[in-house]
């Protein structure tokens, strides 16, 4: 179990709780945190199906059904499943000699029985488990139209029930494996900061310091996803996207920003001036800094989310901009980049041990700039233990 | 028009051929592919909603059905729809000096009044074009389970039908900006694969072999997206991941690989070998790459892309793999990597001009290697147009 993913006591004890019998991954993140299997196809398009199916009362019972045309990876990862159901046509050859390890559990992978379609295998796969009349949570997000229906029409016993809840509860506690693909991830994203920043200089588009970042990124293995970098008064665009816009002397350089590693994500805020930075761009982000420092003093298990933004948004206010207002101050992050909890004043979620949360608190000001730090941190047993190798102060650079 | 995305008489033709009156986007390509609009939280998680109406009457009366969020983008980018329906919190402050141009087109977007969800936005943009008792077609792809079902009690007389499959079709023909987009995509790879192969020495690995082919892409203003890049026996993977394998004398490498550029997605694949090439991959790789050279000649406006397909598996089958087999010999591209048509012995699809087609012969031998060509064109009047700058024929490279 060590190098799992998936929290199976937590998945356990919340099915338990929900009166679940077995519950089905359809999404890429699900069906990769479920049984470590990343699927290609439907992690870069929409519509290709995989499914993993978690029996409650014996998850080692589990079964994953795959494309025959992906059976490549699944015997090149580490997935911990052992009943694979394949569905499709792919035509592979086999040379005549003795096979390599990787080759022969790719052959055998091959040499399983095809369904027509994944619908067909995992409806075998639910009766086989004398779970045809049972209580199933089936994980909508991977779904096309139509499938949900069709499902029920061929488990017409079944109680089908929506998962994408339940498996965002389940893998808001994060494994040990998870933690530290986060915060490898995290501190990739610090790197290509620095990496960005490194060439910063009066002259420098928005497009030339993306570059540094992502190939930063790049060089250590990750993959670049989100890449929100702007100058001056672009800086207030919340997501903004790199242009030809040239840096400037006194310009807010802001990153939100990070990439994937061992398919995890990263989502770190960073703020720079080029040179001296302005009074109030100062006063500001100073502000906004203390704030996510008391929300992290804050993050202990037991704690209310709601809570955490009350910190944040009052300090910030009473540090010096008594107009900040906010719809949350952080969210888990996992292989999906908002996981839960969602740190809102409305949310009734409470902190626990193994959460991993970016907490953030930007600034928009539209016409003039925007500002923002957001660290990641894993929760402890007494508190936050960052993933963090550098400040979130504010830098003054180049010039 | 001239820079816009959509094929907008294509579009007009497919829906009046249907007795369609209005079409909806709601998956990130589709979305991006009708208005010119990115909506980046779309396009890097899933459950976020973005909306396009297109009226088929009257096209330019087209409605955006934004989130708060992300107005930012639209005031940026270059988005030919006019009327824009937002919905949901988002808080920006805003400063008291004068707006420069890009603040000010957010803040009139900001200004507009706010919807509760993106659903009740698509509504209100339906009735107010008297469409509540339209047929209307509705891309199923970025809908959330349950949303069908809610819109068609919200306009209990409307008839909704399936978008998906009308989107493909528009999309199969692509107009200037997109062909430019996707030879700049393909061209970007080629040299990517260039990068790669120049590292290429004993004892590299597959890992750093993709890290230098990622880090071309990323230089030019590209993301990465696929890289399947495999040494050896595990050229035969079709979805080989970068591992720690190293290269060794004699080793096939195989790509079959490709960026995102604009928005739009490459898919190439290319064959090298470090030092020189072994007997059988030589003879097979030859006769692969005329299976291409032949279907490239093969294809023209009118021709069934089923006589594209038996064109290329003959032709690789008489000039030296006689039992050659394959369920496919291509696709288009796009805004996704698998547009229409396919290529395949049952499609009943015919070519038209502006086509872009991936046209590919991949072998794969499980225990042995894998081989591949993949070329992109745009179909011409008279014949193809190819994107390539190098020739898909077998390097013999490093050693």
């Amino acid at each position: 179990m060590a190098n799992r993913l998936v929290n199976m006591p937590r998945l356990q004890s919340i099915l338990s709780a929900e009166g679940i019998d077995a519950i089905v991954a359809t999404s890429p993140e699900n069906v990769t945190y479920a049984s470590g299997y990343w699927a290609l196809s439907q992690w870069i398009r929409r519509g290709p199906q995989t499914y993993v199916l978690v029996p409650a009362a014996d998850p080692e019972d589990a079964c994953l059904v795959a494309s025959s045309s992906l059976l490549d990876l699944l015997a090149d990862q580490r997935v911990w499943v052992k009943d694979v159901r394949r569905f499709g046509y792919f035509r592979m050859d086999r040379t005549e000699g003795q096979l390599d390890a990787l080759s022969a559990r790719q052959a055998a992978l091959e040499d399983l029985p095809v369904e027509d379609d994944a619908l067909t295998a995992l409806v075998a796969a639910l009766e086989a488990r004398g779970l045809a009349s049972a209580r199933i949570a089936v994980d909508e997000l991977g779904l096309l139209p139509g499938h949900w229906e069709q499902l029920q029409a061929r488990l017409p016993h079944a109680q089908l029930v929506p998962a994408m809840r339940l498996f965002r509860a389940i893998r808001a506690v994060k494994t040990a494996v998870e933690i530290n693909s986060l915060r490898q991830a995290a501190q990739i994203t610090e790197r290509s900061i620095a990496a960005a920043l490194a060439i910063a200089r009066p002259g420098i588009t928005e497009i030339a310091m993306a570059r540094a970042f992502h190939t930063q990124t790049v060089a250590e293995n990750a993959w670049p996803v989100l890449g929100c970098i702007g100058f001056g008064s672009r800086s207030a665009m919340p997501n903004v996207q790199p242009s030809e816009t040239a840096l400037a002397i006194g310009d807010i350089i802001r990153f939100d920003a990070g990439g994937r590693y061992n398919h995890y994500r990263a989502d770190i805020a960073r703020i720079a001036t080029l040179g001296p930075a302005p009074d109030r761009v100062r006063r500001y982000h100073r502000a906004l800094h203390l704030g996510v420092e008391a929300a992290l003093q804050a993050i202990k298990p037991g704690v209310a989310a709601s809570t955490i933004f009350d910190v944040a948004v009052e300090t910030v206010r009473r540090e010096g901009i008594p107009h900040y207002a906010r719809s949350h101050v952080g969210h888990g992050i996992g292989l999906d980049g908002y996981d839960l909890p969602d740190l809102t004043p409305t949310s009734s979620d409470l902190i626990e041990e193994g959460m991993v949360l970016c907490v953030e608190t930007p600034y928009y000001e539209l016409g003039w700039g925007g500002l923002q730090v957001e660290d990641t941190v894993v929760v402890r047993a007494d508190g936050v233990e960052t993933f963090m190798t550098t400040s979130g102060a504010l830098m003054e650079v180049g010039a």
